[in-house]
């Protein structure tokens, strides 16, 4: 159920025609065609999509509400200029129809290849039928309708006492802090403003979502939204944060096992450092290392370049208090090798998923960053596009 | 010849036993022992070798004079804290002894992997035969006895009007601006000292050495060096500047063709940025992406790419000021995609050496980067170490 299992949502999802074989387009919209509270984070790259452009304007403008996303996979409509904005808006606007509601009242969101006009004739076919299909049983179709790269649907549903989240994602390449390439879309039949959710969207993705780091790449497209129907009355807003950042954590670990080509999914802690900031910092520095992310793939203890990486961050290191673990086993104290258990770290290493602390030893600054190795699976899929 | 082409200088190189095979030593110093002056810059990593560290002591207390430079190869004496100083010490130590001077005028540099002790016994056992084979034909065994993963050795010689600068240097990976491992040293008969050479070597490294970025990674052993002998008299020195950035602008085309699993050679440049910091923000991310990287190796002209990583550069951008072009064939223009000669593009992107301009349209900005393709042969070469 996933997208739909909140009360007052449906969704559908089909094979327009943008891609070859599989689904490429999904539908999500209130059971009633009524807009409701809607928060939403986008992008921060500067050469954002014509999507992402017409949905913030939206959402400026109506104060946060919603009644529907339209949604394509296959063509990311980015570096498309004024037409790939006219082409946002007329889906938007055949959506709006297909549902007999306002056009500003209907979101939308594209992912995949940048650069290339959106296929409209197959995009506005598809909608009418997208529309007629709507439905709670929808949200698997919906869930795949909206994936790349992707193996596989992420999907999620958290129970609160009271009220029911839930939620849809795809992302697996170009993924970095900042939300590159990645799309969710989460429902709750909460009664919650706009104004809480968007502080709680915030919040939940910055310590999930943008914690992820398949590639150092941030994408022309990322977008979160939420959407709440208010059916099931007011939640406790300390519970219903949590049920967001849980559900936000759960999809963010999804798309990690799914990256492009991944092998290791190494989760990265950084503590010790002078400020959060600082530990972020020193955590987007090394998990974005070739060298290191090398060694992950070889399930090579090669501290040295994670110390080496942590050198180059920018921010305050002094080697000889920093303290370097695979698993929990110190491999390195000092800036220099500590006598350990080798079988122990090997053995750790061949695991799928990799701990690492790297500690600075100099203040109460941590940070946390999910780490993909590099190996030859993610050239493959990334060196050819067309 | 390359770095005894100048007068005053010999080097001698062996296989001391580092490595298996290949050379792993190799000794420069003046032909009659005396110091002479002596410029130098360094890696800006905050965990620096132990090398790196006694170097840049010695040249601060004695005001820029070396003898003689002593370096290894395999082992980057680097995580190797206390202990790792000492060997450094005592390298320069058995050198200075071998040659009969004193061991403030010796300098060390050591290249490899980081994190192991360095094998002191076959080093000191090495040294006086080094000492003992110095002379000016010794510059190519000494040339292939600082190289790592290294193909072919990197040498060059610059003519000027009444001196000469040769030099030798070695680096593949771990290449990023800031000198990661890299080293380069470079002598010259002119008569320069030691506050003018130091200038005229940080402003040549900055122009050459660091728009080399062949992974992003910062390494904890980069050094480049430069002596004078002073042999043949005061040069002009805006012509000494000039060969002395020819002659680190030919070690650094070297390095970039003998990058690890390199296949292509990208010429990257970055125009009409607000500022010439913002032009080096943008072109070091973009150079840095996997995903523009792995388009590369895929002779893929992804343009999309390149202003995605653009955007996310923190620099001022608007797409509908930028145009993209491969080969000087615009392909993108105000953020989309320009109709153009597509079989000229192709053709240009099967070559080795790949020109792409982005121009952001902002300001008079600019910067050069070299960058180096991401295909399977970086993840052979990095992924297992031991």
């Amino acid at each position: 159920m996933s997208v739909t299992a909140a009360e007052g949502f449906v969704a559908s999802g089909c094979h327009a025609g943008i891609k070859k074989r599989r689904h490429d387009m999904a539908l999500l919209a209130t059971d009633d065609r009524r807009p409701v509270a809607c928060a939403a984070v986008f992008t921060q790259n500067k050469f954002p999509a014509p999507p992402v452009e017409l949905d913030r304007r939206r959402l400026a403008e109506n104060g946060g509400k919603s009644a529907a996303i339209i949604v394509n996979s296959g063509n990311a409509n980015a570096g498309t200029g004024a037409a790939g904005y006219g082409d946002a808006r007329a889906m938007t606007a055949a959506a709006a129809e297909a549902l007999g509601i306002g056009e500003d009242d209907v979101l939308v969101c594209s992912t995949g290849i940048i650069g290339t006009p959106l296929p409209m004739e197959v995009i506005l076919k598809a909608t009418p039928k997208l529309a007629k299909t709507l439905s709670a049983e929808g949200a698997e179709n919906a869930a795949r309708g909206i994936l790349t790269t992707d193996h596989k649907t992420k999907q999620v549903v958290v129970k609160g006492s009271g009220f029911t989240l839930g939620g849809m994602a795809k992302g697996c390449g170009m993924i970095a802090p900042n939300m590159a390439t990645m799309l969710a879309f989460l429902t709750t039949d909460a009664d919650v403003s706009a104004e809480e959710m968007q502080a709680i969207l915030r919040e939940a993705s910055d310590r999930s979502f943008n914690t992820l780091n398949v590639d150092g790449a941030t994408s022309t497209n990322d977008t979160a939204i939420l959407l709440a129907s208010g059916r099931r009355g007011r939640a406790d807003l300390n519970e219903f944060a949590d049920a967001v950042h849980r559900a936000c954590e759960d999809l963010t670990l999804q798309m990690a096992r799914d990256a492009e080509g991944m092998t290791k999914m190494v989760m990265l802690r950084v503590t010790g450092a002078m400020s959060d900031a600082e530990a972020r910092a020193a955590a987007k520095t090394i998990a974005e290392n070739n060298l290191v992310k090398c060694s992950w793939y070889g399930e090579d203890p090669y501290w040295g370049r994670l110390l080496a990486a942590a050198g180059s961050a920018g921010v305050a290191f002094e080697p000889e208090k920093s303290s370097v673990a695979y698993g929990g086993t110190i491999v390195s104290r000092g800036g220099t090798h500590a006598d350990h258990d080798g079988e122990a770290v090997r053995s750790h290493l061949k695991e799928e998923r990799i701990d690492i602390e790297v500690a600075l030893g100099l203040g109460s600054g941590t940070a946390r960053m999910i780490g993909i190795d590099l190996g030859p699976g993610y050239i493959k899929e990334n060196s050819r596009t067309s």
